[in-house]
């Protein structure tokens, strides 16, 4: 039977030779482009313009760690049961990467996509922008549902990513679509729901990601990515001054057993 | 019994900030620096000079991705077959970044470590480095081990990217004892044992890390952060165009049952 | 703040005890029990009938290994490229536990779950399963979605643990509803469909898990279970025979780079 | 260049048969064996005899969970993070399965192994045991290491595993040399360290393995196996009465932030 060939156009080597996006790697890329540059364009296949690259890191950076989130307790406590294997506590908290807390981002830049892809034509400035902002509420709530971003547990009154981000996409020049209706549904939000919800950073990142043409199939990636670099700053924390140890033992001298009765 | 607390100098938060690293995450770091420069910072505590940024980002850029290896069909193959979870994807990857794949690179600077830490005092020129090293590699040799990063599997007249990552970590003025050392290995290693190995790029990465003051007992972490972005790109290459099915379907068909004859 | 305390009715233990289930574990399990009983009884909180423990042994029997699919190629590459880690092997094949190869059990047992569910009263005999399968399949058929379990790959003309499984659950006596509408499926498949359809043993064990009680928003869990063993034989079979090596060099040579144009 | 073909003794199908370990599945194991008997004989490619069985079933009983390990607490918080990948959970609770937590059934395998190895006869009676155990304990002592399975920080006074499982192997007649060797280490290890440390349970646990012919370059997998289930237990016990969100917020309202001064 015929062996079949695998296509890739990332990375491949001969014995002179390492490419990387068809881009001799040692000569072309190496100190020539950043971390966050080189991520961007290999998920995407496009070189970043600048302003893409910038927001792109600002993502990056912004969702980057989280404090004591399930993704760093996992990683820790993983890392306190064996210590043997960095990469499996860095996959054990990244693995909490998944709809509720990382998915934020993700489910934002699609419900923005969508509603967009459902526009005849965009709105040209605020006002119509406004305009769809109030349907999309409104149709929303309707259905029982909620916008993805919309709220905060912690910054009720704001998150203090969102106008940072919205300043950075227009100071260079890639604030589009996406983020004009995240900033509209801002505005509108609670004039429409009756109570104040912030628009929170992570969805804000996922407008960022949807405007700069981030292939939103991966869109989590952005924040699994963002997390990688996170976690390995908790467990070189955690390595230096070791805690993990105290969240385990609080949680299990605090055990209630209530054993099942059959 | 007393609740413990959790000590952390990365991120924290409360109603109306975000800290990272004791700075305003919004004011401070958001569009400032680069996600390479922000990994760096948190794993180290320490904000990267120009130079150590440069140099990170670069060891970061050569590690990102080699084709297909392990990591990338293993990522590949769980995507198969667990298309819902793209985070299962990237871990199941990142969990090849053990001692052979990527391992170079950590025992590397662990070897050129251990030898400088027991130096009595540096050479201050080549000649000096190449007695060292002379040493060095006879020492290793007889004691029937290999010295980490000597060598490559394809690239057998000399990586690509070892002299590029040379140059920049010179242009940068951050060429210190550990690459010192590993350049004078790969000076004399062939006088040593009589046959031509080039120093590989995984390994001079190694040298590099141990150069910026990068926490060795994390250098396998720098490795998989680069990883996780390059598997980000198989993952979205793999959506678009996907070939695991075809590795799988290899696989399977060429299967040549042996079964126990208990 | 007050520290919470943690309920779980499985395992604890004190300086003279460990309770397993509210059992002494020395006493009252060990050499009592198989571990496939107390997997049954650790999910469900209940000790199973000896009926219900043949069955789900067989289930996990049944799903065991599958040669090589994606979960035993992901745990054998990753093994070849860290060795240090068996766990890190074995997670990173478990993670391929998802919606596409493993699912199909969890998704039977959903689908038929769901349509006994809508049911007034339960079918008495076989004509009257065959009325409710005719409709579920018409109605699955006319919504565009397929019937979960119905049809296989490779056992086109039946898979040999259908009967099997359907015969043990008849001889232990929990043949239930589930694995009478499902074997109904069976029977009006092709006389709605127009094609021969066979039931997959996979989908037959999704219909034995409901009917043992087994909680279905963990009905993937044993499938999950199941490979675990599975794969730890892969990787005992790698350790003694390695053809990883193999899998990775025959797709690395084969590669047809393609490299973006941009 | 030629397709390699890929070996396996463990599972194969065609279009009427699924093969397991060379029998056919549907006729020959299902219903007829346990899943504690096929992950023995997966991994070992020999059917266990009688007592093999029971005794590796006590073993995966015995090691099957501890309450809130870190592998559990990570297994939940990481279902609270991403709920939509149960798959996710288990891996991150097992990828806790190493060196620390569930390493000592290994390490008291390989330990009794090595000493047993270099015994040019092997002792037939109590008085002959206890002379290399007390060797074995002082030389061990001596080099500043611990003899793996002794000593517990729970159970101070005596496991109560440990009885049971030598009572078990006794009656089944697999008490071999290492069970032997582990039971004289007991006994003789206060009279030469002076002080009172018990055989813990997951000790013998690997000396059971050793005695039962299971292969010890895999005998972390034993561990992990059991662990799958116990984890699987956790995740139903989450579902249905959630903690994990309060292991999360206990542990971040505790956050005591001690950010860096550069």
């Amino acid at each position: 039977m015929t062996n079949p060939t695998y296509r890739t156009g990332l990375g491949a080597s001969d014995a002179d030779h390492i490419w990387l996006l068809g881009h001799d790697l040692a000569d072309d890329l190496l100190g020539k482009i950043t971390f966050g540059e080189l991520a961007y364009w290999m998920v995407t296949k496009r070189r970043p313009t600048e302003g893409q690259r910038a927001l792109f890191e600002a993502v990056l950076v912004a969702l980057a760690d989280h404090g004591f989130t399930p993704t760093a307790i996992s990683a820790r406590v993983t890392y306190l049961s064996a210590p043997d294997s960095l990469q499996g506590a860095i996959a054990s908290g990244l693995l909490g990467g998944g709809s509720r807390f990382l998915g934020v981002t993700e489910d934002s830049a699609n419900f923005l996509h969508d509603v967009i892809d459902g526009l005849d034509e965009l709105p040209t400035d605020d006002a119509g922008w406004d305009e769809v902002a109030r349907i999309v509420v409104a149709d929303t709530k309707a259905a029982g549902r909620f916008v993805p971003g919309l709220g905060h547990p912690v910054h009720k009154q704001g998150d203090p990513r969102t106008p940072r981000l919205f300043e950075l996409a227009r100071e260079h020049d890639v604030f589009g679509p996406h983020l004009s209706l995240f900033e509209a549904i801002g505005r509108v939000a609670e004039e429409v729901l009756g109570r104040h919800l912030p628009l929170n950073g992570a969805g804000v990142c996922g407008a960022v990601l949807a405007d700069i043409d981030f292939p939103l199939g991966v869109a989590r990636g952005a924040a699994i990515l963002a997390r990688c670099a996170g976690l390995l700053g908790q467990l070189a924390e955690e390595i230096e001054d070791p805690i993990a140890i105290d969240m385990y033992m609080n949680i299990d001298r605090n055990t209630d057993y209530q054993p099942p009765t059959s």
